[in-house]
């Protein structure tokens, strides 16, 4: 099976459209407002945050969802809308309100997401203003300025889609996505929409939704913290005509291989675009005695602010990285374990027998000046293996979040 | 009861001498080298790191704990003897050979305690030479040297007494500790070694010295990151004479409230101190149904890479607070929950009924200014309420920690 990532983003499967314009809340005339619609009705899903804190919009996307059918999402970047009392609900229901309003379709089949600060209220009227522009400048093209128009502290709009076959009509899947802080997903994520054309029931379209998500969002981490707002929706509109998915079947299982592929490479977008981050890093868990296991280990490891400034300063520093493993919490024999380090420039093992193994300093700092660098830990004891994805920790995370409005 | 701390250290208590020096593990002519010493035996113990990966010399002082008796305790910086193989189980016994040669006590009655950087073999030549001149420098004023010798990034020693009395009898507990990186103590700390004169027996003492570290270093974190060579250690002399505390009765009450104050005091300025910090972050978590809850959402709060780096720009983006509070996993009711800031210079209500309180930016940043801060949160729901401590993340932290050796 050909999985082809293609150029674009929600508005590569067929009919959808989508578009971005600046409603004055992010200010310097940053695009802050974004929306994606289906030209018919699909079957959707979502999933969440587990904080207990959670933003408005979440809470109405949800009961929007309870018929697992949608339309349109509308999200807006410079505001979380989050611990902002009963107005913030009333707001994030007036969203879904205006947009169903201009565009003559159901209010329930409109989702809404925010993400920026939290707790200030919503400026509710420069969003009812600007809607009616929004939706005259829906479009094809329009998923660049969608992508762009729910960035905060990204550096990069994350956008991509993936083009696969089942019984031979073609599918695509497209996503768009913003991370950068307080990323630290379990169950949901950061914001994240995709679109498909793919004709499948609304019961395996979130089967496969949270079934992807694990390996990939839920396998992140910038800074440990799990915001308030996280959010992963998916919208399926048919069109491609495949003979519709209803069971976890031989095409069940091509779609959701497309759509993981897809969620991972975006979930590896976001983690290389973490707030101040210079590189992405990725650990990779080899030979353990369950999934569940590598998932902790390789959790652990990128998530350690020790690990991060090390390999923020290109300093082979491995054990930081033991120290990470041994308090994961899980079982493991150190006398198995092997360690290696590695980029495009090379691969050297630092320790193995329960013994550090000699290495060039220079070369293991060449290896992790790469943007791109593994930790790979062989533990020689199970036959699962996952992977997980950070970025390193610099100086500019701590400007960016010394500030006083972020 | 009054107990008063007083300057001084592991040396306050009768009969206790201490010295500290440079033996060239550190190199810059920094001590790195301190060894205590009671002049008859004590009753001992300890509390270690739950990180699966041990110091070598953590597995040692655990074997020489065995029957609850110790005479001395030889600690070395600038190097962690972690992760060196077999090597290093036989250097960190070599170190309590040494030591037990020179000062004619049973090699068993001797701990051993090392920090610095993983898996590097120690200098165990560099120790030995300098074992006696240790050993003769041993003196009642050798505390400060001591404290010194066992820094790493620590920017200040850590020392410090308390004197109360016992069954009219004055007793002084004194301690000496380290701290700065790599802290976030589970069950054991980063190095802090107490000595008494308190006549009380083993089973009692390591009792005592349990729930206290549950209460002060288990509630303190700089960076997350669990120690592999964490230990408290703590001898008692016998010598002040006070009727032997074998019961739990109010002399042991009376005991245990002072070691509890002497550690919440030495864990705060290893807060404090952690690295590259600029102030105390202090998360007072008030009204919980149970002292576990007031734990995970206190270590939540100040353990959020978010709320350190607010902190350290005096931003009261008291949102970051309530992320970390809805992630900890503890159920709460977000309408009960008042959040405040506070200082020597003020305290401000910033969260309220569901709803943000208007407060002025200027008035919290002044607040936030404090090399001293706290947090208050009333979840209005339960009897139980717990402190707990952290530091901000700054530029400094970044700096100390992406260098090659730390």
């Amino acid at each position: 099976m050909v999985f082809k990532f293609i150029k674009g983003g929600v508005t590569s499967p067929k009919g959808f459209i989508s578009s971005g314009i600046d409603c004055g809340l992010k200010g310097k005339n940053l695009k802050d407002l974004a929306l994606i619609m289906s030209t018919g009705s699909c079957n959707s899903a979502g999933v969440y945050t587990t904080n207990k804190v959670k933003g408005a919009p979440l809470l109405v996307t949800k009961k929007h969802l309870e018929n697992k059918t949608a339309q349109a999402i509308i999200a807006n970047s410079g505001n979380a809308n989050t611990c902002t009392g009963k107005v913030g609900i009333e707001d994030a229901e007036k969203m879904c309100r205006f947009v169903a309003k201009a565009s003559n379709i159901k209010e329930e089949n409109v989702l809404v997401a925010s993400t920026g600060i939290i707790g200030v209220k919503l400026n509710i009227d420069s969003i009812e203003n600007s809607i009616p522009v929004l939706v005259k400048n829906l479009s094809k093209d329009g998923y660049k300025d969608a992508s762009e128009a729910i960035m905060t502290t990204d550096t990069i709009p994350k956008t991509l889609a993936v083009e696969f076959k089942i019984q031979g009509k073609p599918v695509v899947i497209g996503v768009m996505a913003k991370g950068s802080g307080m990323i630290h997903p379990n169950m949901g994520t950061m914001l994240s929409f995709i679109t498909t054309d793919a004709n499948i029931s609304g019961e395996l379209l979130e089967k496969a939704l949270k079934e992807s998500v694990r390996v990939s969002y839920n396998r992140i981490s910038v800074d440990g913290d799990t915001s308030t707002n996280d959010m992963v929706l998916i919208m399926a509109n048919g069109l491609s005509d495949n003979p519709v998915i209803e069971e976890e079947d031989g095409d069940y299982k091509i779609f959701l291989e497309a759509l993981k592929k897809l969620n991972i490479e975006i979930a590896k977008m976001i983690a290389k675009d973490g707030e101040g981050a210079t590189k992405l890093i990725e650990c990779k868990v080899l030979n353990v005695p369950s999934e569940k296991d590598g998932e902790i280990l390789g959790k652990s490891v990128i998530c350690s602010n020790l690990v991060k400034t090390a390999f923020f300063g290109c300093n082979a520093n491995w054990g930081r990285i033991l120290d990470a493993v041994g308090y994961s919490g899980v079982d493991f024999d150190i006398n198995k374990l092997q360690v290696s380090l590695k980029s495009l420039k090379g691969n050297i093992l630092v320790f193995k027998n329960g013994e550090p193994v000699e290495f060039s300093v220079d070369e293991a700092e060449d290896i992790l000046s790469e943007d791109e660098v593994s930790i790979i830990l062989n533990f020689n004891s199970g036959n699962y293996s996952t992977c997980c994805w950070g970025c390193d920790l610099t100086y500019d995370y701590i400007k960016i979040n010394g500030s006083y409005m972020s």
